[in-house]
């Protein structure tokens, strides 16, 4: 998607070790207009699917998830990293290495909502390694849920998450597909024509 | 806000020691066409500020606050808790106590993204001892930006945090106030006629 390369372009900043931020439109201060274009283009991907749920995980996940549902008009569920009192204990639960803090987390989505008369599309700002995703489609695995695919906004293609997903049969669709970057050469995208 | 009363009364769980679950539609299942209608209650309460930008904190209050940034047209920022390797060092930051999960937590705003030419409308999920509304107050008062109020969906109004912070002369706009709840007796509201 040319108009959100170009914004990558014009407002991201790449600092060493392949970080990529975009807090000035993505996840810290929040393009809102910006996002519901965005949103529209996941709509248009997944219009033909009878989406029935809205599902990312939380934080950055939410924003960008919210013009989506909106779209869809189904409701929006997060999952939620480690279990808090005022989460109940029948939840479903997956294990989720994240890449850019060097944790190990749970997410955790309530039994409740999220069944098998649903049929989720998969919403997140970033994929890397694709280990978010892979929580989320576990937590899907254990409702009955069926999966329509995931939604992207950045694709780290330089990483192997949106290849073992896509061989597992999974449709990913990525808005911006990144071949490599770094701090002196810039960003380059793989074209998407 | 009726409507609002009605959603918490048929679909709010309370919990002893004062817990109200609104998990079904407010922070963890996303009713967003509801959330759209409390963001048009919000823009009608505040819309003769000048407002600039929208600002909450993680988790919860990113989706009370899309709706409101949408109508406002305006950026939607959100304070960061704990400090990520991710996150620069050019950053506003406060102490927050947790009531919900009995924790303290830094709150962290990066300084490019709020300045002194910001109106500021703040956004949040629940009022409760009013730490974190207290919080992006001081991260507001470092970047000199003026807050023209508050916004909250539920305030718990039998504990103090709502009660203070008006006596600080700030503009506290809740659309449903909670007087008291419990297990047994459920819920009461003060009324707002």
């Amino acid at each position: 998607m040319k108009l959100l390369e170009d914004k990558i372009l014009a407002e991201g900043r790449v600092y060493p070790g392949k970080v990529l931020k975009v807090g000035a439109f993505l996840n810290h201060q929040i393009d809102v207009p910006f996002l519901t274009v965005l949103g529209e283009e996941f709509y248009r991907l997944f219009k033909d699917e009878n989406i029935t749920k809205i599902l990312t995980v939380e934080t950055s996940g939410i924003a960008v998830a919210y013009p989506v549902a909106q779209l869809f008009n189904v409701p929006l569920l997060f999952g939620k990293k480690n279990k808090t009192k005022n989460l109940s204990d029948d939840c479903y639960c997956a294990k989720v290495t994240s890449y850019t803090h060097g944790t190990v987390y749970e997410v955790v989505v309530e039994k409740q909502f999220l069944t098998s008369a649903d049929h989720v599309l998969l919403i997140d700002d970033f994929l890397a390694n694709g280990c978010a995703l892979e929580g989320l489609l576990d937590i899907c695995a254990q409702a009955g849920a069926t999966v329509a695919g995931a939604g992207i906004v950045i694709e780290k293609a330089f990483q192997d998450g949106g290849k073992k997903l896509r061989e597992r049969g999974l449709r990913v669709e990525s808005l911006a597909r990144i071949a490599d970057m770094d701090a002196e050469n810039g960003i380059t995208f793989i074209s998407q024509d």
